[in-house]
């Protein structure tokens, strides 16, 4: 299978927000080495922790679906050390928008998260209000291009 | 964002092999459905099983890593009844191979997991012996076309 | 320390009530055995189903909260097999009730979980109503001493 | 059920050290709240980091069993605020030695963790080497009776 992904999303600093997720024992498989569910959970934090900062008034935005969530894992990641976990917004749509975020550990990129998410009403997709669509503008990735 | 899987992959009858794996309350979140992570486990568990039915001789095959896991939420799940868990193996490399797998629930798929894995030795790729490969062969999805 | 719990507590024909719960790949900790905070999973799916089936009229009872959760740890626990939760009530208070669980595993008890739960409003303790108090008793421990 | 342990382990400080644990958003429940089980995770977070930071060379140590986990919850605790958990060691035996860990949010004590460990060659009990047992009587709860 060719790489699926454009790879200068690997690039720290086309990221315009950073959030350190602290990895936890528990995040540990049998391999001894952080399970790649365990990636999952701190994009997920990431993204969350981004969405109560930025699109928000302070109370948990339950409105917003996750419909696809892509993860590519390109090293092993330990514990105890923390993961950055650097996000930018990709596409922006009419009710939904595509993020990318990486999980970087000790200056090695380890995982690269793709995620579609939809504002909803709970049960189905809604266009965005204009000042959400403001604030994701104003966190889109620093490149030149649009995928 | 335009769809990226072929939708024929939503057909159960594509999957030659089928595992459910149970729901817990502790896949519940603020939301009050199957979380999107808890889907990722569920995932990870029909994997592993798969591979521990048919790819080894019944000891951990520790020398399966995963370079790339992608899930399409397609509907909500729910807790307590189970998950059915429809797995095939659609493309085979040399040293890698891609797996497909949908999670039914009351006879609608919640979800969509595309998954590459690598046969190495923990820490790089190697390539599959032969007859690990006609295993997997046994196991493809059941359609004419290659994606 | 000395023991701190009723070793009789670990005879599997004490208890009324059995819900078999799925061992998953995620249990695993970096020793290759199932992880105790799995075990806790295991044993809060256990609780959740003994309530969803006898205590409520299949709607979630979010108004149990759990007070305490004491787990004694006894030998280790493995995967893919299944555990095979034993449960039982204990003591039942005014507004809350004890219970004990065992975690069995190819025919060795693993675990013995005590909790103590309470009936409330989600915020605060209430008085159990009659019906479920009587619910409760007739799911009590098979001894005839009280602890 | 009477109380069961000593109120004077709500005291932080009786504890000589401190461990911040982030939440995240996966510790949430359907309530809305970090899970009682989440909780379970970041109290062995912390005694693994304690572990790590004074009792090791800085490998994990895989010799320490958990044989009982005993956890109380005295209030609700929330996401993203961090939590921050306080480490004692209690008493201290042959080749088992007492924790006591509580965790404080926002300046409330919301869970407090006893925890008996074990030093083991992985299957069975060993008598703790004597620099572990100076190293653990330096971690000493602050109290002058012994429980």
């Amino acid at each position: 299978m060719t790489k699926s992904y454009d790879p200068a999303l690997l690039e720290p600093t086309l990221y315009p927000f950073e959030i350190p997720v602290s990895t936890r024992f528990g995040d540990l498989d049998p391999n001894g080495h952080i399970n790649n569910v365990a990636l999952a959970v701190a994009f997920e934090d990431a993204r969350v922790r981004f969405s109560r900062a930025n699109l928000t008034d302070g109370v948990l935005d339950t409105r917003t679906m996750i419909v696809a969530n892509y993860i590519d894992y390109l090293a092993q990641a330990y514990y105890p050390q923390p993961l950055h976990i650097h996000f930018g917004v990709d596409e922006i749509g009419r009710s939904s928008w595509n993020v990318a975020l990486i999980a970087v550990q000790d200056g090695t990129v380890v995982a690269l998260n793709r995620a579609v998410l939809v504002h909803s009403d709970g049960q189905r997709a809604m266009p965005m209000p204009q000042p959400m669509r403001e604030k994701l503008q104003a966190f889109r990735l620093r490149r030149g291009d649009t995928r």
